[in-house]
């Protein structure tokens, strides 16, 4: 093949203008549509909105034969219910694809800092402001303008690949019953690959393809001291303190070279490598604006490696949560009768989280101190994961997204979780990343937004995506 | 004086019997007083109390001049009002005696674990409950009824000192306008000897006289990480988490020791001398009562001290409260953006709360990581103090108790903290502690009662002081 047909492509390459053409006669609706799904306050962690999380996939299932997907099933689970739609390629040999984004939101309210409602969606600028606009509903619902754009761009009636979608509904609660649900139906979700599309890229003028996210493991430790909060005059100097148990714990948690000091937290983990550091390295990351982005003062972690490594490639262990004795005004002094820590651990690839949850309790059994009762509840864990870098379904999520940016994609890794491991795992299928958002989209805290130009490459990359995939399958590596 | 003579006292001395007759002739109205008291809410700590607590004044001022005093005054202050009121003897030389007590309380709510509403007060078996039932109205009210039946049995028409009273009504928030209060009053409060009926005794069947009590400094350190929550999986390991610095300044607090490891926390301490080690040994002491008092499951201080001098005589750190992040059900990943801890430090003989609050302000300093902001606020102290062992009128109070209770008292200390050292230091005057609450009483903690048959103990002493300090002020010792 001549450098020329090289660089065209082959012919059979959706035309781009066709594609754009199409995005712009259809954004209006496409953006009414989203706003009214993000109404929908589908929190999951919260009980009192598990009516809105069922309204949310109720909506969708609706939303997505109105696309034109041949099916759009709302599944059951124990928990929160998933959506299921399937669009089969004329095409008996095309691969199958399968798409997994989720439907439900991180918890929001007004008073946590939000400039408006965060189930009252509103543009201010080129942005869209409501919980949920990039984590994850705006992400999920690119691929509905995108497939109808790569059909109207081909003239074809039916998606170059067998195209399936899996929208969970508990991913925020660490999708307790994710793994279940994807065995149960381990036959209609097989596919040849899967793409992610729940996890950001490096900058509006960097697009990046994702090659790993992070496990992770969640745990409360609960700590009783006096069975009732007790006079700190009678009694204090001469019984152990709950609060200050629960304050030695989150203090060990980490060594002077901030590594965790959990013993065997590190078993067996699949370190970077000379190639991947590289590529980390030659990403314009500059550390003042990424401070920024993360509202922080100074960069702080694990000694020997970098501030990306240490968000991308690195396990942690934070503290979400603590608490216990007096926080209202003024003082009481008293010993408390209770305090509780909330953690999380990040892992990546080669960490088992049943180890960690093991190695996590034998700490907290070593370092409580007599006369302080305790109790560890562990959620439900992700794994982590890890794209091979030489995949070709890489390469055509590369291609198509390079296509819609006018750029080469960089590759990068994930910080966050998702339950791609488990996708990866039960269906035996490649992960592959498809992700629009930035880090300045704030996911988990007050303000979360998207960038309208960016949802936009979405669609279009999506557009892209299925033409290519199913040309470039089967290529040797 | 003949030994007979010396066992019978003086004859100046009040017949008991007479006292007796006299507390059981009014202890339901008594009684029925006390109760009405407790149903006012007079929670200084809580600013929507603030009328409950001039309710409270009121109600004593006006109760206080139906027992007979001959001035009873409401002192207003910049915070919450005190109660003074004055009783002269009509023997112009008897000494002047200044009584100490406070009319607020601890904050309580029945959902804190009692087993009854806080404010509405129930006799169950031989105890009162309601809060400040021990901790202080009840040990405030029982000089009305013994000032009433010193008089009856003695048949004088005026107290055998000159008796005054100030009750404040902010101790329980650290007293901060006391000592400006006594200052500017200082004329009226003079005094020969100020008694504190503001803490306990040893057990029932152990009556005793307590010599000191401990002093009390108290902060609030707030430390601020990230401008707004942040999502651990996208920053987590690269930043300063507040809650962690919040651990570990706690984790910091004390040594593998137990000692509070604060550079110059013990610079001037009064340490404990033999003797008074020697006279704590002497307590029927049982760890294992202590502890279920104490509701807690072992005991933990300070290497080389006993259980005793640990509550009673050992300065000590304490975390009161701790908080940050995510509280709720469930999980939520985020790093916080704030965490607090709320310290209180109990201080003995030689420590200066002023050295303190400098110590433990450059210590914060030293120990909040780079990016982390703190601010650390301090309340009014209070100053610990001292009675001298060989003082007459601590060998009054002691007689007295002794003859209510029928059995020699011995001497203890107060872990707990009072303004008495500012009437020491402005009044220039001993301050000698009269109390008869017992430690399971639950002084700040649900289900706070006083014993009634206690609380008589209370009145009988009281009854039986006056005359003894009368006749045995000038005593040498």
């Amino acid at each position: 093949m001549s450098s020329r047909a090289d660089r065209l492509g082959s012919m059979s390459q959706t035309p781009d203008s066709a594609v754009r053409t199409y995005i712009e006669q259809h954004r209006t609706a496409f953006l009414d549509d989203l706003v009214e799904w993000l109404r929908i306050p589908s929190v999951s962690a919260q009980p009192d909105h598990a009516p809105d999380v069922r309204d949310s996939a109720d909506w969708l299932a609706t939303k997505l034969k109105e696309t034109g997907f041949t099916t759009a099933e709302v599944w059951q689970t124990e928990g929160a219910p998933a959506v299921f739609a399937e669009w089969p390629s004329d095409d008996p040999d095309a691969p199958t694809v399968l798409v997994y984004g989720h439907h439900d939101v991180q918890p929001a309210a007004r008073e946590d800092g939000w400039d408006s409602e965060p189930f009252e969606p509103v543009v201010r600028g080129n942005r869209l402001y409501a919980r949920g606009a990039a984590d994850d509903k705006g992400q999920v619902f690119f691929h509905t303008l995108g497939v109808r754009a790569h059909l109207a761009a081909t003239g074809r009636t039916t998606p170059a690949v067998h195209l399936k979608l899996l929208i969970e509904g508990e991913e925020e609660s660490g999708s307790p019953h994710f793994r279940a649900l994807v065995e149960r139906h381990a036959g209609r979700l097989a596919a040849d690959a899967v793409i992610v599309s729940d996890t950001g890229m490096w900058s509006e003028d960097t697009p990046t393809v994702c090659t790993g996210m992070r496990g992770l493991a969640e745990c409360e430790i609960r700590l009783s001291g006096p069975d009732q909060d007790i006079h700190s005059g009678s009694f204090g100097g001469a019984v152990p303190n709950p609060a200050t148990a629960a304050a030695r714990l989150v203090a060990a948690l980490h060594d002077e070279h901030a590594r965790v000091a959990v013993p065997g937290f590190y078993d067996g983990i699949v370190e970077l490598t000379e190639r991947e550091r590289e590529l980390f390295a030659e990403l314009p990351f500059d550390e003042d604006q990424w401070l920024r982005t993360a509202k922080s003062h100074a960069a702080h972690g694990e000694a020997g490696y970098s501030t990306l490594e240490r968000v991308w490639a690195r396990p942690t262990a934070e503290v979400n949560g603590i608490g216990g004795g007096y926080q209202g005004p003024g003082s009481k002094t008293i010993i408390p009768s209770t305090a509780m820590v909330k953690l999380s651990f990040r892992l990546v690839a080669g960490q088992d989280p049943d180890h960690i949850e093991k190695a996590v309790r034998a700490w907290v059994d070593e370092h409580v101190p007599d006369g302080i009762r305790h109790q560890t509840v562990f959620g439900a864990a992700t794994r982590p994961c890890l794209t091979p870098l030489e995949h070709p379904a890489l390469r055509s999520v590369a291609r198509s997204m390079g296509r819609a940016f006018g750029t080469p994609v960089r590759f990068t890794r994930e910080g966050g979780s998702g339950p791609a491991a488990d996708l990866q795992e039960v269906l035996d299928a490649p992960v592959l990343f498809l992700g629009i958002s930035v880090p300045s989209d704030g996911w988990h805290a007050p303000n979360e937004k998207v960038e309208l130009d960016l949802l936009l490459k979405g669609v279009e990359t999506s557009a892209y995506l299925w033409g290519d995939l199913a040309e470039h399958w089967r290529d040797a590596p």
